[in-house]
């Protein structure tokens, strides 16, 4: 029998974990992946902390080397190899080696495609002057390192304020750089909901970094100091000896689409749930496919290397005539910045808004890590939406300084098994005092979202809190109220409010706030038992900070 | 209507968010707290850590007062009164005020009983000399730590070397002592599969603790010295200023078996799901009753925080006419010693063999908590059990320096949804370099276990290796074979392994092992393919070394 001949367009985390998944399946397939840069198998997420020096050996990146390929998988890995083009018909691609010149073509039976992703590289004015970078490969991380330790450079601007930028904002300052992020949007961190990215916001200013939200680069140019300075739309001019660009990447899809291969509205190749494109000896993985969101049901570009991992399995399992799918994705994601974590899973209100969704509720918390009476607590915010219908949990944002990542962890288990909200509430999950609480925030989520399922408790709609005429309850003490309260609340502590109950109106609804939204809850059942009509706004005053930021 | 008159005897977890959460429900009801001590709604779990001046303040550990009770809920509490009968046909308990001693009669429509359990004190000789204390209470933890500061103890003999036990290793350790465990079983952590707690005695070695497993207390007596001896079974005679006994805790049922209340084999009341005992006026919750483990089906003592509030809101939910309903356990649990932790949800080996269970497997995985790349991670010692016939995940336990507690509880929430381990493979979990991996530890989890269901890996049975005429196969490099392996392994470094195929044996089976399991998987599947016949040594020399401690 023949040998299967499998050929691989990049070897980074899809093309790699797939090229060794197909070794592991098939001990006598041909095996060669052709990789456009010098190295394979590196590790991309880790480039940030490259360059600010948290990791010091560049070798360290690199996952796997061309020989250990050979030795280990019998894997040909072929790097500075750049696939030009694909032959459909004649089963071929053609293949350029940028060390020689020398253009060839191979033959394959089965074709993976693992290009990846690009960063986004607007042609602004002045977009190539020195100092300015992207950050996506080794060589690109060593440029960088290269200018911090030769040109010292003391302010930064980073051009974006998602996931990589704040990481990148988080490297620079700890070189010792002055930061600012300029972000278009109105929100750092654009996965997560606005009000949420607000905490984020919070750590980055108090961390000394400096925040340019809702603006837009429109150029840069050389400054009279040698240095640069970025041009905003807004009109501001940011000094900067050193820029980085971190607004996204886009899918290397140039070889895909001139062979013909569909692609997407998102502009990444589309695949069916095998991995497959419209030709059935060629699979796509990694950033540079669409997946189809688990949750929305919507097409997204998801670039995370566990992902690519994942499809590149799918595809070897595939390739070797095993019935593996990809379902899709929950698109759990996490980032830290300046001690200060940011993680999701599922969707959010902004992308079940824009997926045409309703029919979704969502509840605001804001638990401690661990019990309160061990010391070293900190703060979780947490946002979990949930379907009004069921109870189904569709998906949960938190922040905070521990703690984060494993509960959006609990909650991305949790969404992939269909779990609703009543689950949530008696999930059994690790509790000691330094660990967690013997109601975990997860479980004191799901029992939130069942109170208002259940009806014990109706939520307020934050955002039409300043349109709403409904009498608006703070049940803190005085000294809490009187330092910061809803705007136009009314105070009634908690504990005398039984005795005052001939203060509060009965022809109005009452909005009922407090610190974090348990004495909120209390109040709102006591009333509700009296005869009032009462609804909750979740999270209290920590959530009504970052809802009304100016407020 | 009358208003209902709710009693509830024990004010601690259990009782005291019964009582809350029923005036939730409830605004009118009755509702009274009775507590034989002088706190209620304590923190128990942070007695330890009192001890150890962790929590330095006692009010600390005071999560509500009677007065809180009476403002915030208007529910009355006393203290000090102890529920002497229970006269079921009158529907009425006696209390005694230990105060005055004054005995009285209070009627109930509802009664809980949430009287906890005591610490098992056994009538060895001495029992009763000064120094030998448990830690059930504040007033308990008080007098320990008074003794720590007047008599400045420098040796130390815990009793148990359970979670409580280790608890306080750290806490007495953490205030200078010398510590001894002396623990009646062959192991420590007696809830965890043996191999997988010596883990944890390897921690507490490195950290100066002396331990005595397999050997017990036959009594104590005074030292000429003016301390303790405590004398064992095996005939040793260990010096001790302190004495903590932490031998566990036996439910307190006297009040119910006095009442004819039926009780279990384990010796906790009897309760159906919805927390009710036979008796349908009257309901107990916490560490006094026996639930049932909804893995095994066995009848379980298993006292835990967060299963006493959750039992508690179930009885005020169906005192209040609501039908929830409380299931059963996986007695997830988690401790933290000398900045290791360890924890457990679902089945262990030894509990489903104890229910007769057969028909599961176990995979053993040592990954990193983080990616290899990044600084500072450390290995998570994994045992995962899942069943053979579908591949249900049935049980985990993990112990490690850090991300522990997040993975038991991913497992937890995937083994409440009834997981498989081809679930766990696809999870989406938090990656970033500081937070975790690409491929989780739960979806390396996973991927073992799928990859022995789909006949890809056989797993070769760890306890029978001294008797097995299997050929052993070392294929780490000989650096690492010369200085420890698997006694009897022959060894041949996997990159050599597809050249060297003529000195395996092809008539005997050939169990593989490497360092963590990895390279050992990678031969298996090398080996299978060229028609040997093989078996995984899962997790490699890193089980090795615990399943085989002597070894």
């Amino acid at each position: 029998m023949k040998k299967k001949r499998v050929l691989i367009v990049g070897g980074v985390a899809g093309g790699a974990t797939c090229a060794t998944r197909l070794r592991r399946l098939d001990e006598d397939a041909e095996i060669v992946v052709f990789d456009r840069g010098p190295y394979v198998s590196f590790a991309n997420c880790g480039l940030p902390y490259y360059v600010g020096n948290i990791i010091k050996q560049e070798e360290k990146l690199l996952l796997a080397t061309p020989p250990w390929f050979q030795d280990r998988f019998h894997i040909e890995v072929r790097t500075r190899a750049e696939v030009t083009a694909i032959d459909r018909q004649g089963c071929a691609i053609a293949v350029r080696d940028l060390e020689t010149g020398c253009e060839y073509h191979e033959p394959y039976d089965a074709l993976v495609l693992s290009p990846g992703a690009a960063p986004v590289c607007p042609p602004w004015p002045g977009i190539d002057l020195p100092g300015i970078f992207t950050l996506r490969t080794i060589p690109d991380s060593r440029q960088i390192r290269n200018w911090i330790e030769s040109k010292k450079p003391r302010q930064a601007v980073i051009v974006g304020g998602g996931f990589i930028g704040l990481e990148m904002a988080e490297n620079l300052v700890h070189r010792g750089l002055a930061v600012t992020i300029v972000e278009m949007a109105n929100q750092l961190l654009p996965p997560l909901d606005p009000e949420m990215a607000e905490y984020a916001g919070e750590r980055l200013i108090a961390s000394k970094v400096h925040l340019r939200l809702g603006d837009a680069v429109a150029g840069f140019e050389p400054s009279a100091e040698g240095g640069l300075l970025v041009r905003t739309q807004a009109g501001a001019s940011l000094p900067a000896d050193l820029v980085v660009l971190a607004i996204g990447v886009r899918p290397e899809i140039k070889l895909a689409r001139d062979a013909g291969l569909e692609t997407g509205a998102r502009g990444g190749i589309r695949v069916d749930d095998q991995m497959r494109t419209a030709d059935p000896r060629i699979w796509a993985i990694g950033d540079a496919v669409e997946v189809k969101n688990l949750i929305t049901g919507q097409w997204e570009l998801v670039p995370l290397a566990g992902l690519a991992n994942r499809q590149g399995r799918v595809t070897a399992d595939v390739i070797c005539g095993r019935d593996t799918r990809f379902d899709g994705v929950l698109a759990t994601a996490v980032c830290g910045f300046f001690g200060f974590t940011a993680a999701l899973t599922g969707a959010t209100e902004k992308s079940l808004r824009a997926a045409g969704a309703n029919g979704f509720q969502s509840v605001y918390l804001h638990p401690r890590d661990h019990a309160g009476y061990y010391p070293g607590g900190h703060p979780i915010h947490l946002k979990l939406l949930f379907r009004t219908s069921d109870g189904l949990v569709l998906g949960a944002q938190a922040l905070g300084e521990s703690g984060v990542a494993r509960r959006i962890d609990v909650l991305a288990a949790a969404i992939q098994m269909h779990s609703t909200v009543f689950d949530l509430e008696k999930s059994e999950l690790c509790y000691a005092p330094q660990y967690g609480a013997a109601k975990d925030p997860v479980n004191l989520a799901g029992m939130l979202a069942a109170n208002v399922l259940r009806g014990d408790m109706a939520l307020a709609p934050w955002r039409e809190l300043e349109a709403s005429d409904a009498f608006l309850l703070d049940v803190r003490e005085p000294w809490e109220y009187n330092r910061d309260t809803v705007e136009g609340a009314a105070n009634v502590p908690l504990g005398q409010l039984r005795s005052r109950l001939s203060e509060l109106p009965r022809d109005r609804e009452i909005w009922i706030t407090c610190e974090i939204g348990e004495r909120a809850y209390y109040a709102c059942r006591i009333l509700a038992q009296h005869g009032f009509r009462v609804r909750h706004l979740s999270g209290g005053y920590e959530t009504y900070w970052v809802m009304y930021p100016m407020g």
